[in-house]
């Protein structure tokens, strides 16, 4: 077989961690990175701010690596470029918005001056070497989502981004079919589809819905104030809110600091169309009477920083929450976040609120009957779902063997695992480098595993630290042993768990220095284990128990 | 007013924290308590084992407490009678399996001796005083479930416990609607009213429709092994799947202790009929063909620790995934729980299983019209809508109202707040002291806000520890300083970082000596200082910094 004539499909982000989606594509000494997106920490990845992913496959091949190809402005994939760009500076391509929200963050990292941005038009074609990207134009539940088809001379693979069907989109046109159809009738190899809602039958509600459900909750409430929480980068939808406040005669207010960016990005760009004196600032809020004012705030996920989280537990500086105020839900929780939100809606309707989530959120990807769609339309030869949980993932590889292709032509890939594919065949031929890097604070890279274990035991069961002070290379103590712990119980209402300890300490210190041990790793064994197997037996827990011998 | 005519009703525990089901009731000198649960720990809630109320309030009225009265035995409403009891040991009543489950946990604790348990039968009416109460039939998840009526000199309460309206239940009868009827002719107070799904419209099906779907899921996978995963006290869903494994020729293994604790509890009280030769111990496995079995396991909620996440992961004794296994998923997740329930289903999914949900389970708790029935029979005067978050209870007042109940009628009670009323007239008058009570281990309360603070920042942050041997009184060290850290950077990764502080520290303790500061505290202050602006500029963390001075 020629290798020259493959293509390699290697995904380094994006099914282990949920959100880091990034692909390479190589042909040849070619390669282009569709998407770099960030992950938000699991539970397990405690202090951790964000996840990004191991790009050391592309660093040890970085002469090959031409641009990184973007499909939309989400977090989950375009999150880690400003990481990334700092050790692969490689020129950054997407449509307008895409690219303005990137340039946010480039901005606020300081990397604008430093990094290539082109701006590209749908129906772009981008030519890289060998290899060429075409932007198609898609739905999504942001603005100028696009669909890549990837042009080889290996054939062509086609990237959904994400994606919905929207016949009536309430920005710009519906998705470009008819481009699908030429491709699938020029024949493309292998589709990749987003895989989110493949386990939901039907299709997605077009985004106009949700308007119709605001206009009917405005016609009802008109004494009420309004309050609408959802995703900060929707620009549809603050659309729709702005266009049913303007016809009920309210001013809308935007809070939370992401939101506020993503509508002045998109203002400027004309995406969104807000009627002259619509929009008020958040300090003009008391000059209104509040029943002729809707509030459009960030946190509609429950997160503690977030404007709505502050409203619902009065710690806002403008708003608080009184009996009567209605609360849209304008988002479904993620996975995940169930709980917060929940916490959110108790809080708020303690307090009086009437919080409303019915019809007031479509999702922003295709069902089962779409995804059918695409899959009709493209004819791939081969099917690698992609963006989801593996049961997502298989879900679609189902509709796809339903749709008749071949068992053997659909790939659920793994992180790192590399796709060889031509016309003839396809295979995996093997895994690179990958993995997840973790940021927290400053720090990229500098917590891994062994820290996040000693944070697990630390959150579990605290430590206790044990001190004394030795004359060098001796028996002899000159100061202590001290204790003390943190994390591990109240001291004051645990004084005589910690006396006892002490008392166990001092006899394990004297039957050292008695038997003239010397070696410090060994009264270091000798004190850990006594007071690690006395805590055991009193308390059933096991906190770190850290030993330290001062030289004197 | 005649207050000895008036009656108290007080939540000890239940809304701020879902699950601590506890309420005293109260009048003239008896008080009865319905239900002792417990509460698993919020995420925030570090290390915490679970949660049991604060009983202050009872151990501050001890002679006048008459009993508990269980309404069914679910760990919500019996889980921290073994430590309440403890402190407080009175009668406890319930019926067949409720107490039968709670000797269970006795026996654990070992309290079987010490304590006193009376078995009462549905229609029971049981004497403490000037209260009695009346043990009603009714349905839910678990067999046994009973509704109280509380009658008091002054009125009667109506208390649900958790139920459902089954018209075909699966072991014994139909919720005691004449019973109910009955009451509400008689004259009810009040009503306390399951709100689990008050904002669910419609009703829950009956527990017998998911015996038809485990049929015709065997019907369909006669070739393949089967799994299911429920809860471990859903007596009847087992009793369902041995139905449908008897039907199809299929060995019944009941995998996972608590499951196993609870079928044998209710073979022996004749609770679960298991037809010869069907029921087969896990040893037994290998022996049968996988198609010829069926395992019965916990887990549906994807913890970690039971049997379902073994097999999952692989790390079961006895079980693995290979393809074409079909696994049932008899249950939803519980909020909160929803990203641990995918995570195991995408390891299933991963290793090949066929994961089914569709159908598979039903509720326990009565939805929008089944309440409206209860209220319509029961017509209380007042309505006091328990057991859910605050967001349920609203929903369930919501229902109220709309039945034409006053709204001044309907009472929202917060934790500990008590609610005096009688025919005349209710009110709120006051509050009594409650709270939660965090178990973590053999500890019962000795892990308070300050212990979880600390924590949150080690799990956060993890922990720098500085030390240094000072001649005691003066400002000469002998020994240190030295710096260690746990959880905070992975220090073989981070020399330069550690080295850093540690030439800031030695510098810090030279001004110090310098200057013959001898004040231990001013000292640790200095030191504590300067690392922790050091480490914030440099990583924008904040860990612990604990400074210890030995003295020599």
């Amino acid at each position: 077989m020629d290798n020259n004539k493959r293509l390699k499909i290697i995904p380094l982000g994006g099914l282990e961690l949920i959100g880091m989606n990034i692909t390479a594509i190589e042909y040849d000494d070619s390669i282009i990175v569709i998407d770099c997106g960030l992950a938000f920490p699991e539970d397990d990845m405690l202090g951790i701010d964000l996840v990004i992913p191991d790009v050391t496959y592309l660093l040890n091949n970085q002469d090959k690596v031409k641009a990184f190809v973007i499909t939309h402005g989400h977090e989950d994939h375009i999150g880690a470029l400003p990481y990334i760009l700092k050790e692969l500076n490689v020129p950054v391509y997407g449509t307008r918005l895409t690219i303005a929200l990137i340039e946010n963050k480039l901005r606020e990292h300081e990397l604008l001056d430093v990094t290539t941005r082109h701006t590209v038009q749908f129906s772009d074609i981008v030519k890289f070497g060998d290899i060429s990207v075409e932007f198609i134009r898609t739905n999504h539940s942001i603005a100028d989502a696009a669909a890549l088809a990837i042009h080889t001379p290996a054939g062509c693979i086609v990237h959904t981004g994400d994606f919905k069907v929207d016949y009536t989109p309430v920005y710009g046109d519906p998705i470009d079919l008819t481009r699908f159809a030429e491709l699938g009738k020029e024949g493309v190899l292998a589709l990749m589809c987003d895989s989110t809602n493949a386990e939901r039958p039907g299709i997605t509600n077009s985004e106009k819905t949700v308007g119709k459900t605001f206009d009917s909750i405005f016609a009802d409430n008109r004494k009420q104030r309004i309050i609408i929480a959802t995703f900060a980068s929707n620009v549809d939808r603050v659309q729709q809110i702005i266009n049913s406040a303007y016809t009920y005669g309210r001013k809308v207010i935007v809070e939370g600091r992401s939101m506020v960016n993503v509508i002045t990005t998109a203002a400027e760009l004309g995406i969104i169309h807000v009627p002259e004196n619509t929009l008020i600032d958040i300090e003009q809020i008391n000059d209104y009477p509040e029943e002729e004012t809707v509030i459009v705030t960030t946190g509609s996920q429950g997160e503690t920083m977030a404007a709505l989280n502050r409203i619902a537990m009065n710690t806002h500086r403008k708003v608080t929450i009184k009996p009567g105020d209605v609360v849209i839900f304008s988002s479904n929780p993620i996975p995940g976040n169930e709980k917060a939100v929940s916490k959110v809606i108790n809080e708020l309707s303690t307090k009086g609120a009437d919080v409303i989530f019915q019809d007031a959120h479509v999702s922003g990807h295709a069902c089962e009957e779409e995804i059918k769609l695409i899959y009709s339309l493209v004819k791939p030869k081969y099917s690698i779902p992609v963006h989801g949980e593996y049961r997502h993932l298989k879900a679609q590889a189902k509709i796809a063997a339903s749709l008749g292709i071949e068992k053997d032509n659909i790939f659920i890939l793994k992180t790192g695992q590399v796709l060889e594919l031509n016309e003839d065949s396809a295979e995996i031929i093997g895994e690179v480098e990958n993995g997840s890097v973790f940021v927290d604070g400053l720090g990229v890279g500098d917590v891994g595993n062994v820290v996040l274990r000693d944070r697990q035991r630390l959150a579990d069961d605290g430590i206790i630290i044990i001190m004394i002070a030795m004359q060098e290379g001796s028996e002899v103590v000159v100061a202590g042993p001290e204790i003390d712990s943190r994390g591990f119980v109240y001291i004051k209402e645990s004084d005589e768990l910690m006396e006892e300890a002490y008392e166990i300490l001092t006899d394990e210190v004297g039957y050292c220095m008695e038997k003239c041990i010397t070696d410090r790793n060994r009264i270091k064994n000798i004190l850990r284990e006594s007071i690690s197997s006395f805590v055991w037996k009193k308390t059933k827990r096991k906190p770190i128990i850290l030993v330290e011998i001062l030289d004197a």
